[in-house]
């Protein structure tokens, strides 16, 4: 199986993304790291630091935070390594040196680390798999080492935490002595899948495909876990959640429909693939497209968010995709982004792409401020802040984003994907070189170097530059993105899977402009989609649009997009969204008339009123107010 | 003030509501009983004869079930009372004689009675008002007194509880020494109006007016007395509740929308009018005219029900009315229906009889089942069975009646309710006589008696014949229903505040009938309630229909109603709901068609289909499915 393509490979030069890139390594790196030791004026201490400080010995005091706090420090390394790759920076190095010495002083003597129970807990390790995130804490901070090592070649943080696994190895598996458990939260699988492929070691590999496996056995190992413990949780009230919260409530490969804690459910089915791929197993390949299509087909929001209930962060059931009450996590459509890489090197496809471009573009951008200050956990269709503040059932949908939080899950995860993001642009493999994401960027493959220019997602015009010594025959396979109107290419094409194959012998000077038509593109909802019927969204390439309170005023609901009526295209002057482009129509609203709560006419009243619609990625960032993504049609 | 009109010199005879009262009789209070007994097989224990029994010395244990758990036996015996005095039966007097005495033996050396406090944590009395009930229970306990003396004439109860508010006059109030707290959760305010008026004792009255007017005034109580607790709860997650769940935040006097737990609100309510009328106090006659009109025009379901979230069981904002998520508890109505009936005797409105009717007919009558041995606590407008299996923010939402609870808190309120019924059909005071409900039945009237036929809710013929010694002048009010069409009545008539005014010499014999025209009504929302936008809900007389899965399948959203189509009205011939109407007119459902979640195309494929429309109080009698009021036109 090829591995893709390397981040040090790919050099991203598109004006849209380096502006994030940017404000990761200028805004959320640092912040994150003040944060992580408590400097912070006025916000909660994190204590992150300081309890790896009281592992090791450096420090008296007790632990703080959550009990997966060490997975903070985790993703912030992770991201500090992407960046480090594409952004070296010697003193944020000898930071994260240092840190790393901070983690391995922490280590046990049989390579256990994990500071809640070295500190807190320490009788009580591997007695709450359930509940107590050490596999997932392990999962981060061993991502964190591979993408370190791959980052500077230093190994001083992957043996640390190669040695933690080898640790782990004595203590998990089925045979006698062991404990035949697997991750409460997933996310080692995937990363021992990592740890797999840069050390060649099988047994990580093997430990991997033991977790998914043993995922759902009978005796379903929570349900025996609980009653050795004698039915105590960790968390309040999570004596309601059932297995399928954990997707724990039957073995992986019968699972039938995405359910569950969305971020927990989409971590798995990416480990999932990843052992898949590495072992050649059909029967958990076909598992993984099943629970994507149950995703993609009966459970996704427009924007690419998953999770429709803030209870249980979870899934709900298919087409309920309430907008005014989502969940649809920013780590969920990370997790599902992650999850469409593995499955476009398992198949090929384009469509993996299309929904990993949707869910980039619109919920992850999202899920941060346009200053890379203040984030969403939440990313609702639908906001009205009174309902946020006074109805208890949507207090979890925040109208404005949030400078930090407590559980600082999204931020640091936002960070590692956004800095991570050269290595979801290409693939190259046995089927040649794939074009997935229209980012300008410039990478180095087996002999050659491809330049892409894109005005995605503001205009389809897509621009790649071949640069070789002498001639270079190779497949060249371009997404034909889902939202393209009329396609032309400077170059003949086949096509396949959703993608223009160009199959060529290319010569160092070659050019291949694509044109991708992106017209304004009215999308409804399957008509089983209740919260959605009658109402429409408006799309222009990967970007859907939103109205808000400050274009309209307040009572969004009383809009609606006349049928038919063309949708122009500008480009907005001035303000925070200034050089967005925003989409305007006619429409109508309704003009309540009488104060009666009922009545026995219909309200009829309505004025021509003008709609402007702006990219949902971009709203919240001008005030508090309404703003809806499906408009009455 | 005058009192009203006795129970005892009602005789309901109407077809309609004898069959509840009789269900009532047969089967709820025979069935509460044993439940308080714990003699229910499968049943969680109620404990609560027990727990008597334990503080009264007689057996050995440990209090079972809630801290609220005497009040079960309040509204039991209240319902024993009222049903006492409608349909004797020595052998029931026998039983609830029996438990009062040991209601009695249970009662401390200084009047204390709460076996909670007693039995469990003796050291703790009146040690957390805000949360522990303890003068919820004394008001429940005390309505049932009251009852019971005018029912049995009595006074062994009447004692009992006058011993206990003598020793709470003791222990709350301003002055040094007391504690100047109020229940935590509102009910002892109306108990003590009542008992003022069976004993003539004004430091009752001064009792309740000091619970009314002490409510929300600073320093906050209920903030002061967490300080003095150590910030402890005695319900988990209590903590996040602000002072509006309880309705003290503010004076009562300043307060503008109705907030907070509904049932506690229409509790405090109707105790505010009570205390208002009995001392003509204007600003607190202000206070509940307001509040009124905050529920009624901004905050009440179609239904009649109120409490648009299940989290606080509360009230949102202005025009939140969520139909799938409704908390819209029964006991909440039956509240609303308390306040209604002060309001009428304050201001001889008809609107508050119009209110009281839609909230009887609708959502009381829903929460019991037609054979009443299931009930709901929750009255939504929509229900999706799948959804309350597998979306957390509607377990709440039962699609399918309970037998019983462990929180058994709205059977016996609607047992309490519907027996007593014949103390809300008919007014009697300075304004003459006033008839504000059409129920079949006889009223004892100072020198008359008035009978009354009905064909309400089904048809809108109504009869009173008079029967008096030689000659009577009095006015006669007759509602003019807010459903009623044309209106026709065989004598001459005024009208006044929303009733047909007859002021006239009766003589024996003299019959007047009434013809409301009871044509289907289509009625709207308020476009300011966006869950009800481009939808109608279907009305005749005082019923709210809705359309069941039972007759048109899964996915009743699919479903549309004709604009401006005829409605034809047919009775059920056979089935569960065999010989209720029903309403029948053309509409259109949508035929899905594909499987993409999105599209590009609205889906406009329909056919023709027959909808169906069944009252909404005998929704959920025939099996699990879907249900909707709010329907799309």
């Amino acid at each position: 199986m090829n591995q893709g393509i390397a981040l040090s490979d790919v050099r991203i030069t598109d004006g849209f993304f380096s502006r994030y890139a940017s404000l990761v390594r200028t805004e959320v790196i640092p912040y994150q790291w003040a944060a992580l030791n408590d400097r912070i004026p006025g916000a909660e201490k994190s204590g992150c630091i300081r309890n790896f400080r009281i592992a090791a010995g450096k420090e008296e005091g007790e632990f703080t935070g959550m009990v997966f706090q060490d997975s903070d420090l985790g993703k912030w390394l992770e991201a500090v390594a992407y960046s480090l790759t594409t952004n070296p920076d010697a003193q944020l190095e000898a930071t994260a040196d240092e840190v790393i010495e901070l983690v391995a002083s922490a280590q046990r003597e049989d390579g256990y680390l994990d500071t809640y129970f070295i500190v807190k807990e320490p009788k009580n390790r591997w007695k709450n798999i359930r509940d107590c995130h050490e596999l997932y804490c392990a999962g981060h901070l061993l991502e964190a080492a591979v993408a370190y090592f791959r980052a500077t070649g230093k190994r001083r943080f992957l043996d640390v935490m190669s040695r933690y696994m080898d640790c782990i190895l004595t203590v998990f598996g089925t045979e006698a002595g062991k404990i035949p458990g697997y991750p409460g939260h997933e996310e080692l699988e995937l990363a021992l899948c990592k740890l797999y492929d840069v050390t060649g070691e099988s047994k990580y590999l093997r430990l991997a495909k033991y977790f998914i496996d043993q995922r759902g056995q009978q005796p379903l190992f929570f349900i025996e876990e609980l009653k050795t413990r004698g039915d105590t949780f960790h968390w309040e009230n999570n004596d309601g959640y059932d297995l399928r919260y954990f997707q724990a409530h039957e073995p992986v490969r019968q699972q039938q429909d995405a359910v569950g804690h969305a971020v927990r459910a989409v971590y798995l089915y990416t480990g999932m693939a990843d052992v898949a791929m590495r072992t050649q197993d059909e029967e958990l390949k076909a598992a993984c497209r099943r629970l994507f299509r149950s995703i993609v087909d009966k459970r996704m929001y427009v924007t690419g968010a998953i999770g429709s209930t803030h209870e249980g962060e979870a899934f709900t059931f298919d087409y309920d995709l309430p907008n005014d009450t989502a969940y649809a996590e920013t780590c969920a459509s990370i997790g599902l982004i992650f999850f469409m890489k593995r499955m476009l090197q398992m198949d090929h496809d384009a469509i993996y792409a299309d929904v990993m471009e949707r869910a980039l573009y619109n919920t992850v951008l999202a899920g941060m401020g346009l200053d890379g200050k203040a984030f969403f956990y939440v990313n609702p269709l639908e906001v009205l802040p009174e309902a946020s503040r006074e109805d208890p059932g949507k207090h979890h949908v925040k109208p404005e984003r949030q400078k930090w939080f407590a559980c600082a899950c999204c931020p640091p995860n936002v960070a590692r994907l956004l800095s991570d993001l050269g290595e979801y642009i290409y693939q190259q493999d046995d089927c040649g070189v794939t074009v997935n994401l229209f980012i300008g960027s410039r990478v180095q493959l087996d002999g050659m170097t491809l330049t892409q220019t894109s005005g995605v997602p503001f205009d389809g015009r897509v621009q790649l530059t071949i640069s070789c010594a002498g001639e270079k025959t190779t497949v060249l396979r371009v997404r034909k993105p889902f939202w393209a109107g009329a396609v032309s290419a400077s170059l003949p094409y086949t096509e396949d899977k959703g993608y223009l194959v160009f199959d060529r012998v290319w010569r160092d000077g070659d050019a291949l402009t694509l044109d991708f038509e992106m017209p304004v593109r009215r999308v409804y909802a399957n008509p089983l989609v209740r919260q959605d019927l009658g109402k429409v969204a408006l799309m222009r390439g990967p970007l859907v649009y939103c109205i808000e309170q400050a274009d309209h005023g307040p009572n969004l609901h009383l809009l609606s997009l006349k049928q038919d009526a063309p949708v122009a295209v500008l480009t907005l002057p001035d303000g925070p969204l200034c050089g967005l482009p925003a989409l305007t129509a006619p429409g109508v609203r309704l003009a309540p008339d009488g104060s009666a709560l009922y009545r026995s006419e219909p309200l009829r009243a309505a004025e021509p009123a003008r709609l402007t619609f702006v990219p949902y990625f971009a709203w919240g960032n001008r005030g508090l107010g309404e703003m809806a993504v499906w408009v009455r049609e």
